[in-house]
């Protein structure tokens, strides 16, 4: 703790960036480590999580991204909702170089109405391709289209906004009682974005089975700047997976995913992740450098388009190769951005580890 | 503390950046949060100040920032109460693009001599607008034009100066006695920038409503260059607030408000004051932003102008939009630069709260 | 030790522009410096070994190295051993500026097979010269192509990876058993990479001469950015010194060198690596600037080319002099990039003491 | 202390970027302050020295600086002792913009030999206009040129080096005794660079005035990354005042003036190093920002020309107005570069100080 002054105190809090893994004595052969990610009744090839943002996930990458081993959730409010065809959007998006008038189209863009019959097509198809079918709603939107969603008959129910709580109160609008929510469910839900370990300890007891650690998006995000609000990584993983193991104790078992949702934007931030005590990475930024990410090449999330606080920008990426060289490689760039999945089999090889689960042990330190 | 050598002891100081707001496990809707502000006899809309400063402060954007719900502070000794019309003053000033030809130029343009008429002028162009009247001397001119500030009968009185103490001691002038200059007058005053505990406690008991934390400008100072002198806000503004903690004691229960005057940049480092402990902020570069400002994209304070040991310049701002955008949004860039208002409502709802009084106590944490 | 979160502690640790040599009470004349270094039978004029990377060694630079007086160590897995004249090649890459052009190009240039008689055929180049001869092997060839190599009658064979441990555990090879391998060679072995107080330990027990301590490479490698593993080589160097002077005790007197192995861009990188407890300096980058340099102005190291997770990058050097000037002087550059030999004795010099062994235990401190 | 590894210990040290000065509850008219500085029987009007560099200090600028009321150092080794007119080569050395050219060019005109004979000569000429006369010599020179510099009759020797220590041990040539020499000496002598406690007290104990605190040139010396040495100015500087209180305590009263003669390129960094403990500042590169600099634009110090390991760089400084506007103001340039005296006025003034002795003692935080 240190005083900031006689009136107050504070924790030093930690970014993935103030650590880094470091080797132990043992290394393993890479054949040997196991990234199989299973939660509830369905197994991935990888822990990651795509992260149901507009400039990664259409329904299309949502399928391709299902095809090569990893959960792929669609945003169910974005423009795949509120529009029959939003490509003609997406190509004019694109063509916006200045990031005032980008900003003022995407508030303007995303005013159109969510058509909950789209929710079904866009799940419809995801499901017709046969792979795992996800979606996310905001907090706000969640009871308003959950029976749509729940008609869709999908895997996964996610409930993703900037800070999800389990205390929410407000004079306009009954809010959202997420224990009673997630019970009457009848589908697994992952819930976030929580910031605290009592925040994630109180979504724990909802009844998810997973919980989204962090904001999302750190790569687009401006909420330091317009807030003052920002969530040190290494920190809140740490506490949520305290949070994890106090209440498996305190429900006799039950094991609540902890899947970290910011800052996941090279394969090095991930390995840390899960260091920290992580089960599983939802990750943006590195998918809108596929040549199939609908932003071609301009990254966006929620908060970029807020109507009267927008505290989040579009960013330019490069694209560098398929979703699949950036998720199974090979690499042809060592920047972190190629073949996520095998760096990480390899930082658990290089030291030691051959199970995500044993991994989340590994010493860090602070650089 | 630390060593810095075997002769010198210190403390850490901490700056608003080195902190950041972590949110709690709860929420609230936004359409729960209050942030009126009560100083003195008086209620405005929201807890911001606007600094005075020639670049941000004419008559006409001090009536605007009135109207808009804030208190708009005109600074009595700069180029308004120096000329008639300072209108061509402000427009040669805008075309010098050089640092050093703009220095040299603002030490001639305020050599000109302070005219009492003006200030009478000003402050009563403000009145007629009926929105609350403040206007700033520097302790070095309080004294002579107390008098004429009064008697133009404003709602505040701002003494407002680089390092303001209780205890100043001088052979040449017969230093302000602010005890007594306070008690004397029939106007509430506000009066900084202060920098410790102790300047802090002793400005309290000067009978002032509300004391400046800081140097005020962080944007445009060069204070640390030149003098080595460096104020560091989150650690200051808690300091304050202990003090005024402790002076309520002693006082048996005189609020003095604590208002942050440096570093006020972004609406994320406005809700990291008063999460420090402020009640208000002070703030000068948002409005150098503002379509309306008078210096056009350029930004100073009087630390620019100094005679003999300038530490300031001139920043160039981009012109985001009108104050009231600005203040009340809605905003079209996610930089904190804009809807100041909504985004600390904002932060008040993400982070639980629904008063600023309360949210002072919010956790923060060193990154 | 720091809490990272509820659920994880960390120690801080330190990297070499971290700290700095501070001066003592007392200097020493330059001409009382003595920086011969002694390891197995061998004596060299200064501690430095020449890494093993294409860019840096073929064999003419190696015997020059080796008749400066240094320890010059030719890569048996590069292009040298892969190509009979690979000087075309290297002539086609110093030609690529685009990095990623350069990395796939990398990737199919050491995709072709190393040819045993070219291993036998460049150590005999450098022995006929009358220089020490040393050798390196990967951990993953070191079994297939040590019979060669012995039969070359090497003065050193070096082991080197990015991560080599003392229990290596696979399923697809068995792996190679470290004690066992240097047991039955007849040659001092210099192995590493090494990362941690118990991993040195563990190689020392192996029976190497030396160790070497680090990744190498920080000039090229991103493995922080592809792993999100990293090597403060303040702290490591530290551990493995700590790790010499156990091994020492329970070996009855056996002194394995500690070799700094990453981070070596300036002498005074190196002397603050001696500072930290190493024994040497393996060296990369300060000889990419050399004239003779077969990079020809670009420098990579074996991460560059991994086939499916590349984790380096070609880095462009500016030539700075002849292989001369930069070990031995005089420098025309104050960089730190010439003359490391003169630096090195000059430190030693101006922080009075003489010898490599007693400027070990000299004062730095965190900065 | 910090652990960097199993094997190291360090202290933290700070460099005067790592502090800062803050405001106490005093304030002082600017009229009250005196910054006269005594040391030995002459008196000064402010505490500054400058630096004798090439540079900055020619006769004739010496002779201003002098006139302006401080004391200015000639370098008697430098090019106006090698060379009966050095104008030339600084007209030839302003145009050469190339760095590498830049250093050899200095090697080249640093290796004519002194001239005892302009010893005298430069010494005379300042001598002759009437302000107190200081010359400096290193510490291999010392010896040499003693008495011809004794016999121009100066009020204080310098005998300034990188690293000057009370106990030096050399083969070739017999060390400098400094307690004898200075004893020997009936002149006042400043000493230095020392960099820590136990060379201060070495230093103080050889009788001399003053010890020079630092390495000398922070703006130009590149010592880090050639030697990996670097002198945390504020740990030092406290470090050297506990030295001048325990000598004071066993000399029975000798006052020996600390004078930090390291980083000192603002007037900021000044306030710092008294407020550290410093009770004057040699000062190098703020001069090389004059008019009449000789250095036209450029500064460097002896490290620049070392004939095989430079560790110091040419560098460029932008010329902001005459010797007396730097050093007396008025200042028009607010980024601590001009009007050194009235800005250090202001600090103690802003600070609550009136004399340099006092202002010692207040209080700095670690930013």
């Amino acid at each position: 703790m240190y005083d900031i002054g006689r009136g107050k105190r504070a924790a030093r809090a930690f970014s993935l960036d103030d650590i880094a893994i470091v080797p132990t004595r043992r290394t393993r052969g890479i054949d040997q480590v196991n990234l199989k990610w299973r939660i509830d009744a369905m197994s991935f090839e990888f822990p990651f999580v795509a992260a149901p943002m507009d400039s990664v996930m259409s329904p299309d990458t949502a399928i391709e991204f299902g095809r090569l081993g990893g959960l792929g959730v669609i945003n169910l409010e974005g423009l795949w909702t509120r529009y029959e065809d939003p490509q003609p959007i997406f190509t004019e998006l694109a063509e916006i170089q200045d990031a005032h008038t980008a900003t003022k189209r995407l508030q303007q863009v995303y005013a159109a109405p969510i058509n909950p019959e789209l929710i079904t097509e866009r799940m419809r198809t995801i499901r017709d391709a046969g792979v795992p079918v996800a979606g996310s709603l905001s907090p706000q939107n969640a009871r308003e289209f959950a029976s749509v969603v729940l008609a869709a008959n999908p895997d996964f129910f996610v409930i993703r906004g900037m800070a999800v709580s389990a205390e929410h109160v407000s004079n306009v609008a009954e809010p959202l009682n997420l224990k009673k929510f997630i019970y009457d469910l009848d589908v697994p839900v992952i819930v976030g974005g929580c910031a605290s370990y009592q925040t994630a300890l109180h979504l724990m007891r909802t009844g998810a089975a997973g919980v989204l650690v962090g904001f999302g998006g750190a790569a687009t995000t401006t909420t330091m700047k317009v807030l003052g609000i920002q969530i040190p990584m290494a920190t809140v993983i740490s506490d949520a997976a305290e949070a994890r193991r106090d209440y498996m104790d305190e429900s006799g078992g039950r094991y609540v995913h902890v899947i970290a949702d910011t800052a996941m934007g090279t394969s090095g931030d991930i390995a840390k992740a899960l260091a920290c005590g992580a089960d599983a990475a939802m990750i943006g930024s590195p998918l809108a450098r596929a040549t199939e990410a609908p932003g071609r090449g301009w990254h966006w999330g929620a908060e970029a388009w807020h109507e009267s606080v927008p505290r989040g920008e579009r960013v330019a990426f490069d694209t560098v190769g398929t979703l699949q060289q950036i998720l199974t490689g090979p690499s042809t760039i060592p920047d972190g951005s190629m073949n996520l999945v095998g760096a990480l089999r390899r930082t658990l090889a290089s030291t030691g580890y051959t199970e995500v689960k044993e991994f989340q042990r590994i010493e860090v330190v602070v650089r």
